[in-house]
């Protein structure tokens, strides 16, 4: 039985024979995935749960970059789930990696203190901003519609041991809240890299690290930038 | 009879033939100073305060770079004071500069809601980090001996009128506890600048502008390099 539905296509993701299975329309998974999967640094043996994975990006890459025993990645949204289930297959890892799903704001369904890392390329929008999606599957993926950017870092908090490690990608201008709400449930930001598309340009995302009751020690990297001074890609 | 005491020396500002007395060894004003007095945006016949003024610096170089009607810089240290007066005589800029001995904890020696624009350039490092300066003068300048970050935020959100502009220079590691105190005093972020010295290392300081009782609106600017590629100054 083909591991494909009508409508969907398999992309490679370059990276160790990677494949993922996408929509042709829909939500498709972008380089801020791939730039935060190259953000995390995990430890052998990590047990590590995505938040709002999507299409399962985050922990198929996750799967091939770090030596992490157990990734989960949960989403609200089932069609989705499906898919990334069928993508675990399709790459054969199903003995490290698991799609649940799950509702972000239903904390009594999540363990606490038991992971050591979680990664999350939340919905970047809050309703009331932006262009909403006429897709409902994008416009779930984008706004917060079913998960905010508060229901993330408070589900992070119950799941990371002590000392546990949050990895996430976000929009510049969420910056104050990002700071604000990590704080108000003691994750402290340790790391922060802006992503901008060249050297002259401003920062149109950014991945920040930080860890649970980690005392204050906050690095801001030099930036990255998508394509450098010529326009070549970095 | 001479504005100069012994141990001092007049430096040229490098605008518009503005000058300014600082101490041959002592605090010294540095570019971050100037990098904040560019980056203030002040309007026609507002009314200005500079919170820890030091030589006076940010104050003289806005009577040139601003149609402010009134520009006073405070400060605790008596011998900076009384230094940053005679650089006001030194540039005939009395009719619109002046400079106040006072205390910034002492929070009733303030008036309320009675600025348009309050700058500062303030200490940047807590007590129990970096490596201390014998000489009390810098330490006092650097270390937060006499006044915290709050304390300068808690006085802007005193001194400020409603949606009054703060600008600040600070270091980037302290970016966490910048957004929350701003957060906390109700004076929100809506500009933010890093300041690197080369366009691939990671930032020095930040410039913030933040406004009182605003709305959620951040913007992070383009860096800026010190520095281009070639090593040459911006």
């Amino acid at each position: 039985m083909s591991l494909l539905l009508e409508g969907e296509t398999i992309e490679d993701l370059q990276c160790n024979g990677l494949q993922i299975i996408q929509k042709k329309q829909g939500f498709r998974f972008g380089v801020d995935a791939v730039l935060l999967a190259n953000f995390v640094k995990a430890k052998k043996e990590d047990k590590i749960i995505d938040l709002g994975t999507g299409t399962g990006i985050i922990p198929i890459l996750l799967s091939s970059k770090t030596k992490a025993r157990e990734i989960i990645g949960i989403d609200i949204q089932e069609d989705l789930i499906q898919m990334a289930k069928r993508s675990i297959e399709l790459n054969s890892l199903s003995d490290r990696v698991r799609m649940d799903l799950k509702d972000i704001r239903e904390l009594s369904d999540f363990p606490k203190d038991s992971f050591d890392l979680v990664t999350s390329n939340p919905p970047y929008k809050p309703i009331g901003t932006g262009v909403r999606n006429e897709l409902l599957q994008k416009d779930i993926s984008r706004h917060e519609v079913l998960c905010t950017l508060e229901d993330v870092i408070r589900l992070a908090e119950r799941l990371l041991k002590t000392n546990g490690q949050f990895f996430m990608v976000h929009k510049p201008e969420r910056l104050a809240d990002i700071m604000c709400l990590l704080r108000k449930y003691k994750i402290e930001p340790k790391c922060l890299q802006f992503i901008h598309p060249k050297p002259y340009k401003k920062p149109y995302i950014l991945l920040i690290h930080a860890t649970k009751y980690g005392g204050k020690d906050l690095k801001i990297l030099p930036p990255h930038y998508l394509n450098d001074f010529e326009g070549k890609d970095s």
